[in-house]
C-alpha cells in the first residue's frame, strides 16, 4: 500500500493536458487505425492481432467494433426499450437499425469515439466493413481538422477479394444474402446487393488472401514505427 | 529509428485481450469516475486537476466533458447540417438538443463511451451536471453488469451548496436562468427551475465551498490508490 497522498503534493498548470505531454508520458502518439473492407476480409483478426501485440509491448490500444458498440453506444430500438426504459418513440429516434441513414450514423458516432480515444493517447482500432466512401472521409476529416491539432488517421483498405471473402463466409452471410437476392429479396449486404466504394488513397492495402495475419500484423506495425507512433 | 518488425516475431493468442492483461501492463485498472453536481460545483476544475495529476504519474486518463462531446458524438442538428451534411430530416433525428429526452440521451451516450474507455483500461473523468438520478444508475448499471467483467464506477457528488454556485457564476449561467424565469419563460436551468437529484450512496462527496481544488484532488486520488485502481 503505497503512502496517503496529501493536497501539498498534488501540482498542475492552469489549461488541460495537451496531446504532446500525453505523447510523451504514454510514449506513443494518439491515432486511429481505421480498417475497411467485405466481411471476411481479415479486418477484426487483423485488429486484435495488432492490438495484442500493442498490449504486450506495453502501448495502450483498443478495438472498437460491431461487439462492444452494436450493444451500446449504437445499441438498436429494442435494446433501448428492453436495457433502458426507453419509450417506443425515443427508441425509435436514437437507436440505430440498418437503413442507410441509421449506417451513416453508426460510422459517424465510431468516428467521434474514435477520435476521442485517438485524442487521450491511445491507438483506437476501428474494424467496421464502412462501405461508402463519404463516411470514412468524414471520420478522416474530423481527426485531421481537429482543434487542438491533427491527429493521425490511418485507413487500412483489405482489399482481399470477395471471392475468398464470400469462400470464408464464417458467420454464412454470403450465403444467406445470395439466397435472399435470389428470392427476391435483397438485404442490400455489401459486395453482394449493395457497394463497397474502395478507398483511393489509403494509408496501407493488405490483401489477406495472399499474407498471413502475422505478415499483416507486421506491416501495420512497422508502418507504426515509420510513422514515429511507437518507437 | 527502431529495427523493422519481421512477421515471426509476432505472436498473440487467441481471443481478445483481458481487462486484467491490460490492467496489469498499463499499471492500472480501468474505471470511470462520474462527476456529477451543479453548473458551478467544481466538477470540471477537480476532473481536470485529477487528470492532469494521473497523467504525470504516467497514468492513461481522459476528461470526457461537454467541450469535446457536445460539437462531436453529441452535436446538435446544426452542427450536422453543416459539417456532416446531414438532411434536415436526419440532423433532427439523431441531434441532440436540450430537450428531456434528448438529456437523457445525451447522458447515455457519455456512459457508453466511459464504459469503453474504462474497458480499454484507462481512467474516465466525466464531468456533466448529470442531474437526474434515473440517468447516473444507468450509466453505473452498464459499468457493474458489464459482460466481461464489472468496471469499477466511482461517482463524485459535488455537494457545493447552490449559493456558492450561483455566486461563482463562471459563465453568467444562473443570473440568465434567473431572469429567464422572473420574465415568465423559464430555461429549464438545474437548480434553478429544474430539479438536481443527488445521489443516495455515491462514493465520495466533496464541497468545493469547504475544500480546495488540492484538497479535493487528494481525496479522489486517496480512493483510488485504497481501491487498488492505481499503486
Amino acid at each position: 500500500m503505497s503512502a496517503q497522498i496529501s493536497a501539498a503534493q498534488i501540482t498542475w498548470h492552469e489549461g488541460s493536458v495537451t496531446r504532446e505531454e500525453r505523447a510523451r508520458l504514454l510514449k506513443q502518439t494518439g491515432c486511429t487505425i481505421w480498417f475497411t473492407g467485405l466481411s471476411g476480409s481479415g479486418k477484426s483478426t487483423l485488429a486484435v492481432a495488432v492490438e495484442q501485440v500493442l498490449i504486450q509491448r506495453g502501448h495502450a490500444a483498443y478495438v472498437l467494433d460491431g461487439d462492444n458498440v452494436r450493444f451500446g453506444l449504437n445499441a438498436g430500438p429494442k435494446i433501448l426499450m428492453e436495457t433502458r426504459g426507453y419509450s417506443e418513440l425515443s427508441a425509435k429516434r436514437f437507436g440505430l437499425g440498418f437503413s442507410a441513414e441509421d449506417r451513416e450514423e453508426n460510422i459517424r458516432r465510431i468516428g467521434e469515439v474514435a477520435r476521442l480515444f485517438a485524442d487521450a493517447g491511445l491507438i483506437a482500432l476501428t474494424s467496421f466493413i464502412s462501405p461508402y466512401r463519404k463516411d470514412r472521409d468524414a471520420a478522416r476529416a474530423i481527426h485531421e481538422k481537429n482543434k487542438a491539432g491533427a491527429i493521425p488517421f490511418i485507413e487500412v483498405y483489405m482489399s482481399t477479394p470477395i471471392e475468398v471473402c464470400e469462400q470464408r463466409d464464417p458467420k454464412g452471410l454470403y450465403k444467406q444474402a445470395r439466397a435472399a437476392l435470389a428470392a427476391g429479396k435483397g438485404m442490400g449486404f455489401t459486395g453482394v446487393d449493395d457497394p463497397y466504394e474502395a478507398p483511393v488513397m489509403p494509408e496501407l492495402t493488405i490483401d489477406t488472401g495472399k499474407k498471413s495475419t502475422h505478415e499483416a500484423a507486421a506491416i501495420v506495425l512497422n508502418f507504426l514505427q515509420q510513422r514515429g507512433i511507437i518507437a
